[in-house]
């Protein structure tokens, strides 16, 4: 019988098996983007460890060509270590790890990442990956670990220990295929996008081509995201249900209160009245039918919104400081945008743009969480909501992305970035964080546009003076002629004009409001004071050419 | 101590859990999309249980508004039927199945599609699947199952059966949340293109508009494709590692030749040859090393191509027939390319295109295995495909995308198709899987250019006879005094010329190929001896005119 033959068949697949088929989903496509993946899992690691732990990050990167398409890789940290018995799961098994569970911001989220790191590279060389560890306590752990890909469990191939060593951290030795290369999508490029928006963190990279190195601009971690708890308004019935049966909380009302947040007595009180549930009740014992009705009053609940302490973002000062740095940019403006709320989950956009000087073509740069995006733009939120701009309001060129030498920063911080794939290349395009970001865009950009308009007029301005300049003798000639006083007296009072006006244009209409001005035009803004003065003195000037009684060498009518 | 901390939060992630939290990545994203989604899963696996078991299918789906944004979701076939045992697992665990194991062709190939169904509608209404099935030994088996997310196991609600039932198949019945909308990427546009790849299957569905109703157009089953094995040549040292521990065979050759496709006693032998390894070596007692050895010369070694039988195309009849019912368009035409190899693993192109006729705008449809792809288009490697071919030569408008009433249907077929999520919703862009496709899509087109240019001649040619009838009074006229033959005369050939010309143009730059036309313009295509009977009768009428002792009223000179 069919159904019996099919029956003999059918069995479990373990998530590393489905991930070893399926590995482009976890961003190993190729050989170039596999060493890419392995950095980025390993650095971000070493970069939520040191922030958890409050340790200003020191990492060491270094990758070395074995032979052709098989390469060394080094990642090595300060961070807090890990301890002797979590070193083979954190490693070598996936969907294991602390941040999965967890509502706080942190680079990693899934437990996937750096074990995928390890499949991969035992999938290709067969090697499995070197770790040495140390918490602090002067013992250094090492270990070389494969992963039972059947099972998803860990294999120790062997392990030991050194004492009085007196050092903290991870150091991860992978042997991996891959190719190497330099330019858009690279390695170096996340690791200059990771500076920027770390600047906290000194990062020294060892490439097969040199050295890189990013020396901290920032002496102090950035502000610690607190956990939160879900809010109740963004939890589905089938969570709900779960919470219920697992809570420590032994009356309904304290369920409220305990496990979610932004729920006090009173809150709690209503919501069992409305569901019309006794506030005493087991939660144990609370049914489908009562849960569906705590899910459908709750809508109806006023409730405040999650707390924001749980996201930090990196502020306006450090992402102009990060861009100032790495862009040399003529013009730099950046915009915070206050926290919302997606399903339940607090977020918070940035953005940064930056004009002209050194940069020479426009670029998208993509953060979650303080990790630059390389791959997948085209899907992503970020990405949307650029090309959704209408940059010819604010004075740029181009249809959908702008065409000027302009480099746009976006970053989301969220205690859960929602990502297209497990890759965690792009944002889902949730609609309340495509305008979040667009919004944050266009204030941005209104900036960028009345300074370019200022900058326009400027040259509009100097144009018309060399216009002027050009006539001045002519014209200078026909007063002359018209009011008898001496053509050079009328030339020297146009010089004196021209160059008040060329040192001091109109600054009101340069429209660079709060943002700064780092390269040419090297136009120096006046002072109030200066340009009162300046005013003053142009008006005495023009007196001076229009009553006939000042003019010195006047011939009389 | 921050690492110790950290080692309490450490824990197992389940699978259940990470897609409950990441339900986008199964396509999950929205309440329009849910819906689609549940019944895409359900009907791909009634496809393939009856093709398995060469049972043409009646499929029968229907959705059910129950409350405002809450449906129910009917999905019944008549299929062989899950045994007993194997139910709750089947509808109630992630990674569990027969296909993912297997190199066949099919719909499904992860295990996680129905189960992720069943997790979506309990996490919305906290409702049960129903399942009922018998294989057709007259006992029905009825069960309700949810799933234990934390440790991603099926919970039986409860279950029963009844005896004396002669019936065979499966019915699911999903309470879910969704909201149910027509038009584009809607779950009756996924019904009809689904009818279009399959058009062996009878579908039914009643929605809460109203009944659909496909019936069969080709009364067999699809060619069945075999299951193949993996060719030593897309193996990685992972995988061959793994594959050595886990054989049955007893020597290293007989390894080769039994657990890999298209390998005989000689290319086995060559390859432990070349590897320096004893053929009779246990395949157990292989080191890492040796292994590396194998996969090395391997590269050097020529082995046959994988056999194409494992695949199953529509086929250029199948895929004509499908659009044509569909579509009614004026012209179509279908290739099927030969097979070719990712990865190691076989697949095959088809494309169709179907011109004008009812056809109002420009569309892609995307299959992969039989199946409709309706979302992400934009990531998809036959978006890129057909984005990437230059249609202006072909006679067609627009770039990227023809801006033409063309339909264009591209459906690739695999042991294995590398979706870029696990929602199956896009092909990822490997270079060979773009070539073929668009080779496919050039070599279509270029028969539709064939067809549009002689369509173009055919304009401009009757445009040319209607300004030489328009002037043939005065051109009559004006050769009648010229020659001194009478008018009508003249008048007359002139019209019958006009007439010949207009009902047999020129047929070769018609350009028509093997391609069909099925609709206008109605111009009925003449033999080639109706041509050459043509073409001597106007040369005779030509030389009427044009030799004088053949005038019949001729007045002399």
């Amino acid at each position: 019988m069919i159904a019996e033959d099919f029956a003999k068949q059918q069995r479990s697949i373990s998530i590393s098996e489905f991930f070893e088929k399926n590995r482009h989903l976890l961003g190993f496509d190729n050989k170039v983007k596999a060493l890419l993946m392995i950095i980025k899992e390993g650095v971000d690691n070493s970069l939520d460890a040191t922030e958890e732990a409050g340790i200003l990050p020191d990492i060491y990167v270094k990758v070395k060509e074995l032979k052709p398409e098989v390469y060394e890789i080094i990642i090595k940290d300060n961070g807090p270590g890990v301890v002797k018995k979590q070193i083979p799961k954190i490693f070598g098994k996936l969907l294991y790890g602390s941040k999965f569970h967890k509502l706080k911001q942190s680079r990693g989220q899934q437990g996937i990442g750096i074990s995928a790191a390890t499949l991969y590279s035992q999938l290709t060389t067969g090697e499995p990956l070197q770790i040495v560890s140390s918490i602090g306590d002067g013992i250094l752990h090492k270990y070389r670990i494969k992963i039972d890909v059947r099972k998803n469990e860990p294999i120790i191939m062997d392990s030991g220990s050194e004492e009085g060593i007196q050092w903290r951290g991870v150091q991860l030795k992978f042997a991996t295929e891959g190719i190497y290369r330099e330019g858009k999508q690279s390695i170096p490029e996340y690791i200059k996008q990771t500076a920027i928006s770390n600047p906290h963190a000194n990062i020294i990279f060892d490439s097969p081509k040199g050295r890189m190195e990013f020396i901290r601009v920032i002496d102090h971690l950035p502000k610690k995201p607190k956990e939160i708890q879900p809010h109740l308004k963004g939890v589905e019935l089938g969570i709900i249900l779960r919470m219920l049966r697992e809570t420590k909380a032994r009356t309904l009302s304290n369920f409220f209160t305990s496990e979610f947040t932004k729920i006090g007595r009173t809150s709690a009180k209503e919501i069992c009245y409305r569901a019309g549930i006794e506030e005493t009740k087991k939660p144990k014992k609370i049914t489908d039918d009562e849960a569906r009705k705590i899910i459908a009053v709750v809508k109806g609940v006023k409730l405040l919104k999650p707390p924001t302490d749980c996201l930090s973002p990196l502020g306006i000062d450090v992402t102009k400081e990060g861009m100032r740095k790495e862009l040399e940019p003529e013009w730099i403006d950046s915009i915070t945008r206050p926290p919302e709320v997606y399903r339940g989950w607090p977020f918070q956009i940035e953005v940064g743009i930056a004009y002209g000087g050194k940069i020479e073509s426009p670029k998208v740069m993509r953060f979650a969480n303080r990790v630059p995006l390389l791959y997948q733009a085209g899907d992503c939120a970020i990405t949307k909501s650029v090309t959704g701009v209408e940059w010819k309001r604010y004075g740029l060129n181009g249809k959908g992305m702008p065409e000027d030498p302009v480099t746009i920063f976006v970053h989301m911080v969220s205690v859960w970035v929602p990502f297209t794939s497990e890759s965690k290349e792009a944002i889902a395009s949730y609609p309340i964080i495509i305008k979040e970001i667009k919004l944050a865009l266009q204030e941005c950009a209104r900036k960028l546009g009345l300074y370019l308009s200022g900058k326009r007029k400027l040259e509009y301005h100097k144009q018309r003076l060399n216009t002027f300049e050009k006539y001045s003798d002519e014209t200078a000639n026909a007063i002359s002629e018209l009011t008898n006083v001496k053509k050079e007296s009328i030339k020297s009072i146009f010089t004196e004009l021209i160059e008040s006006k060329r040192d001091h244009p109109k600054e009101e209409e340069n429209g660079r409001g709060e943002a700064e001005e780092v390269g040419p035009p090297s136009v120096e803004p006046s002072s109030e004071e200066g340009e009162s003065y300046d005013r003053a003195a142009r008006q005495v000037t023009l007196e001076r050419l229009l009553r006939r009684e000042d003019r010195p060498d006047s011939n009389g009518e």
